[in-house]
């Protein structure tokens, strides 16, 4: 079994590196946070001291980081990844990040013979805890084919999407459209509710029409219409506002240096950035919903 | 069987009408074009010369025209169609129109001691002529159990949606949060295909994701990515631009009414008023699809 590093054990990548340990593979981990540092160490882990020192350590190296300049921070400079590295390893990014950021990071692996892939990552920490992400895999299609049974140990559907840096557009892709259509949906039961319909009549009525999408079944802002809803308990996550606004920063950043207009995304954003003035930051981004019946003049329910 | 009368032999009252005669209610109706009267006519229907008759030979009055003002101009006046209606019997507004429209008349006609109900329907000509709309009525429950029979004669789905004027606002809720979604499909799509990906790799991952939704099964902007989107014809309709304005255009109308802002629903309002600028109102409203991407200095494809 190839040797694998990984670095960044926060909520996701904790448990992630966890199950390549129960997997069987030799793991070199690096975090700045002693305690989950701790915990892999426990679990038959071997800690580094640096991102240089997990390359050294390591044929294959994984990062599981929150944004593109940490990104940039631990690959680059004289503890970085690329120190470490030799030609003809490999590294999986699995952070969500400007894909503009990967393409920098994968040319300059490049120039040294070190390949990469991108790998951004669905699903909130018990899937990964699970091992039951969706993955999507930018990168060499015999990159992919080589490294597809490391990452079937993290995910469940593990879909190779394009060359390096499309895993970071298609799942930006995605999330732009799910996030437009959750404030079109937040508009529509506004509408609907303010004029008197009966939210449970509204959500059957789309679901069984051109309004139906993912976010109707599983985010509708009225409490008890739907089982699972994050409406049902004060908007507790599901996936953050701070990181749905994390996303849709991410996809203005790529839009505008490549003169791309988002203007539902835009709009997306700032009722996003409203929501976290309003202190829902940790609130489920469905919070959004909120912001938009505040502005209707709807009492905090 | 009771005897009913139709006014509106448009693209979709006509096929609507004609259903009813073929299910043998004795059917007066009125129009100011000649041509679908005597197609009516000789299907065994009666010609009236005005609402007003229409009303005065009917025990049900079923209307289907364009635009709220047309609703008014129907229903009130000397040759209107409250002028000619007897004491107990029953208006059926199945016109997609404002609901504070529909609220007026529905005032209007209980003051004379009729009872009215709303049935906006969704589907095209083709469901119109064969009996399968979906049908969306606000009204008392008695009242649609008793009118159940008649509608069933021109949809598949009828629904019970609320008191009077709730069939309007269930349907332009739908309505409004499907025209968003698309939006939020279309930027999505195109964020992903400037930066690279495959439309047909976008399709199947947000297929699977939280990007999912109707407007994505049946309208991907790009060709030859599903079978039946318009973007695989030109934007053939499908549900014209000109009809998801009108839509959004009440929508907009009846939130100014009551204080409801809509900031989504006003974006996707002013991105049809392009595509009919751009000559594009008689294609499918996924057209707006196009306008998004020459923003982004896509050239026309």
């Amino acid at each position: 079994m190839k040797k694998l590093g990984f670095i960044g054990l926060g909520n996701m990548g904790k448990g992630m590196a966890l199950n390549l340990v129960k997997a069987g593979y030799p793991l070199t981990i690096h975090d700045v946070r002693p305690e989950p540092v701790q915990e892999l160490v426990k679990a038959g882990a071997k800690a580094a001291g640096s991102p240089r020192e997990v390359a050294e350590n390591s044929e294959i190296v994984i990062t599981m980081v929150t944004s593109s300049p940490h990104v940039e921070q631990i690959m680059f400079g004289d503890d970085g990844v690329l120190a470490g590295m030799k030609k003809g390893n490999i590294i999986i990014d699995m952070s969500t990040i400007d894909p503009i950021v990967t393409r920098k990071v994968a040319a300059a692996a490049a120039d040294k013979g070190i390949d990469m892939m991108d790998a951004p990552v669905s699903g909130a920490p018990p899937k990964a805890a699970d091992g039951t992400l969706s993955i999507m895999v930018g990168g060499k299609k015999e990159l992919f084919d080589q490294c597809k049974s490391i990452l079937d140990v993290m995910g469940e559907k593990v879909i190779h999407v394009g060359e390096v840096g499309m895993g970071e557009v298609v799942k930006l892709a995605n999330n732009l459209a799910a996030a437009i259509a959750g404030v079109g949906m937040f508009e529509g039961f506004l509408f609907g509710v303010k004029l008197g319909a009966d939210p449970k009549v509204l959500y059957e009525v789309m679901s069984a029409s051109s309004g139906n999408s993912w976010v109707l079944q599983t985010r509708v802002p009225y409490p008890n219409v739907i089982p699972g809803s994050p409406a049902n308990d004060d908007f507790a996550p599901g996936f953050t506002t701070d990181l749905m606004a994390k996303d849709l920063g991410l996809i203005l950043s790529a839009a505008e240096a490549t003169n791309i207009p988002l203007l539902a995304g835009s709009l997306t954003r700032q009722l996003l950035e409203a929501a976290r003035a309003a202190g829902y930051g940790s609130k489920d981004w469905s919070v959004i919903a909120r912001i938009i019946q505040q502005l209707a003049g709807e009492d905090e329910k």
